[in-house]
């Protein structure tokens, strides 16, 4: 069957059942939402002063009594520096479980050795924002039986919520926790910032184990995660390398080419008519999204303008824009780099706030809904302003829906910034390999080579031109890329799905098939 | 039937169903909580940008829909100033709504104006911690078909959770709220400090109106409330009188006998063996209670003990030792002045919590499980230790149960003060007329005559008299006592069960039966 913007999807998967196809960005949110079901929290119970310490993760893990077909989840704070996932699967697998479904908020290149547990059997589905590196290639090449699915930050929420993800384990990373389960990751040798993204575990698994390489004195403070919901509490000597958190996609780009788009998107927004005071501003990590905080920066400052709050992944550069009284208000879902806890910790206009609060969109108004503005990159646009951050030109997985399409959808202004092509490679194409976030969503796209306004939007786009920005049309930049780069070789895929894209609704905007090499 | 403490109780209340005998304090903690069903948080949705903003409290209370049957809640952090319940159940009433369960987190004198919608039928059950004044006489008179069911307040949270209490409605005050529903009640002119009880509340309601006479600019942080739990917003004149939140409850007492009992009771912390660094401290309001915080911190000062955490219904009198570094935290579920909600916004060490982590007994551990000290009131205690503070000596309901059996079932150490009898009437007595806290829980009595210690504690009786307090057995003073008192007139009960009073754990203790004046 064809989904709403006209993508196949399957009526069903084997071990999935019925698949529901997207109907449009905002079409659940009217109705349809209502009849979801959801599913009741734990019950549990402790005596008083009962001990939750364990000497080792394999003694926690054994404790939560795991078993075959079980659902296991993880936090991704300390993204390529975490050491505790794949420590946990290992463990796992030593113990015999079989069919375990791995559900982690998102995984990094550090989890590829992930790939040889799923080969004998450890782990037989996946639910996750992102896929990269030899698991993200492994995937893609069909070493999974059943499709993993790809959700959105927000849509991991109300999945959890729902049900389809049903939490047996969490297992919950801190870089300071007490004895009794309260912790934080904003201090500590390995402070990674929010520990956000574990909110909605901590409340739904059936247990939750902490794995601290700091025990501190209770009561550990600030409550990021609270005692009431923790069953085991143990210390390993490290939990990972908190200075790995930030990658390349979490610092300012130097490339000249990212620098002028992201300067041409600062004078998007400046002209758009929500460069007031009070607005709210998102951007994205990585390539030139980052890099309009910069431009934006000095704008706000030029004509004076104090916008309200900044939300999501948080770096450095929101902080120092908080500081300098440019926004009232951060609100951190994951902190982009190390440096950024501190801020968190002690200045009490940082908020860590959970995932469901920033983007989960079966609730009464996440924060994304009160966006303004949100800067976004893209692997691929196409001119119906779909966007791809998820597949590579090689057609496989290598990126991560994260919360992509939750502050497209939410905010009042999505711009994308993207070069146009990137080697002889279209980044701007007729259809994108794969859609995270439907181009309804998407307001403007800005390129080296011109701005280009969805149609939807007429009284932007002549806002724009009103301001002698470079606008024109995306059918007319598509082709003009398609000339530089010609045709590029097509991608052989065969029928087998290897990934479902959850749009944030629980409905499938795309599917990604087997890449035959 | 007999419950475990051989109070007897009705099997089945017409409209409740089977009623479950209580078993003993930590007896559902061991075994049985795990078949307690839990009930699943409803589904919402809002468009981006979609407005919550209601003109009037009555049009927000029509937009949710009322219906007869429905249950409403209310927090009482405003105590004998709120303004809110008593006009919400007006608006109710006008409307024609019937049949209503009122769930407040207690109920004080300025909601005696209740009793006329209970007699024309718009309020027809009641679950509150407390019941006072006009309302508590007319209730213990029969007034409701229905008896009123009276709750700690851990197990409050253990009811909405298990959806004895199912909410269709929650009333939400704060003094500060910004227009999507993100509320407090640390700043603004009706500041009431911590709004812990509502916790629960904005979780499971159907629908959740936030009410407020300060609306301020979004973000309106710290984010006591959360705006993906509100559905509605509305700004009226006055949420009430914060100044009214103190009363003589929550003042140290000026009472010679007072101060004597509660100078006993902090030789008794003292050599318990638990005064040592590090430990935790809850006194609850009132009488004696409070004042052993004035001898414990003169006893900390003078020893160099430095504690970790005080915790419940917090007074000034708790943040100054905060401030003097006696202890390191204090968690904040109640303020009981509006003095306190200073320190709770600006000292990161003044925590607030929801109920839920307070003291649900069906979780992974409340903070009431932490407890190494708490200090109570009572209204009677009996030979077995069981404490009354729900009736008074004319058999009506004149009190609350609070966190009383909540912080006893969890604490090491659980000390009752009260004078051995008031007026001419023994408040050490051979039964009590209600229990709410059993006698199992409660280690230590402290009275002008001498210290009574429970059977079960001898380790304790031993270190007390080595430290020559004046121990006693409490069947000594409960007879010694008598013989000054005499027998007081026995109050004259009906057979109608007019309150059920739950443990903690849902299970009943006792019954409350109708009054014959």
């Amino acid at each position: 069957m064809k989904n709403a913007i006209g993508r196949e999807i399957p009526e069903y998967i084997e071990g999935f059942g019925k698949l529901e196809p997207f109907q449009g960005a905002w079409k659940k949110l009217r109705k349809g939402w209502m009849d979801e079901p959801t599913i009741p929290p734990p019950n549990k119970a402790k005596l008083p002063h009962q001990s939750k310490l364990c000497e080792t993760l394999e003694e926690a893990i054994r404790k939560t009594s795991p078993k075959d077909g079980m659902t296991v989840s993880f936090h991704h704070h300390l993204r390529n520096g975490d050491e505790i996932i794949v420590k946990s699967i290992e463990i796992l697998s030593k113990l015999g479980i079989k069919n375990i479904t791995l559900a982690a908020s998102s995984l990094n290149e550090v989890q590829d050795p992930l790939v040889q547990y799923i080969k004998d059997g450890t782990i037989t589905n996946i639910w996750t924002s992102g896929l990269r590196g030899e698991l993200g290639k492994a995937i893609s090449s069909g070493i999974l039986e059943k499709p993993v699915v790809i959700h959105s930050h927000g849509g991991r929420v109300r999945a959890i919520h729902t049900g389809k993800i049903n939490l047996d384990l969490a297992i919950i990373v801190a870089s300071a926790a007490d004895e009794e389960g309260n912790a934080t990751g904003t201090h500590g040798k390995s402070a990674f910032g929010s520990i956000g993204y574990a909110g909605i575990d901590m409340r739904y698994a059936k247990q939750v184990v902490i794995v601290t390489d700091n025990l501190v004195d209770y009561p550990c403070i600030p409550l990021s995660v609270t005692q009431n919901f923790v069953d085991y509490v143990v210390t390993v000597d490290s939990i990972g390398d908190a200075s790995k958190i930030a990658t390349g996609t979490t610092r300012i780009t130097k490339s000249p080419m990212d620098l002028r788009i992201a300067q041409l998107a600062a004078d998007v927004i400046e002209h758009s008519g929500l460069f007031v005071n009070g607005y709210s501003f998102q951007v994205g990590a990585g390539g030139a999204s980052l890099a309009v905080a910069k431009f934006i920066r000095d704008k706000m400052k030029r004509k004076d303008i104090k916008g309200s709050f900044m939300i999501g992944g948080v770096t450095s550069y929101c902080v120092d824009m908080l500081n300098e009284g440019l926004f009232t208000t951060i609100f951190d879902v994951q902190s982009f780099d190390a440096a950024v806890s501190s801020s968190l910790l002690n200045n009490k206009h940082h908020i860590e706030i959970p995932a469901a609060l920033y983007a989960n969109p079966f609730n009464c108004g996440c924060m994304t809904n009160k966006l303004d503005v949100v800067v976004l990159g893209a692997l691929e646009i196409d001119t119906d302003f779909n966007v791809n951050v998820i597949t590579g030109s090689d057609g496989k997985l290598r990126g991560a829906s994260g919360g992509h399409s939750d502050t497209a959808s939410g905010a009042k202004l999505t711009i994308v910034v993207c070069p146009s092509y990137r080697g002889r490679l279209p980044i701007v194409v007729e259809k994108v390999s794969t859609v995270v976030t439907p181009g309804e969503t998407v307001d403007v796209l800005v390129t080296e080579r011109g701005i280009c306004v969805n149609p939807k939007k007429p009284e932007l786009e002549e806002k724009l031109k009103a301001a002698r920005l470079n606008v024109r049309s995306i059918q007319d930049l598509q082709q003009e890329v398609a000339q530089i780069t010609g045709e590029p070789k097509p991608v052989k895929f065969s029928d087998k799905v290897v990934a479902l894209i959850e749009y944030r609704d629980g409905t499938i905007i795309d599917v990604i098939r087997q890449t035959i090499d």
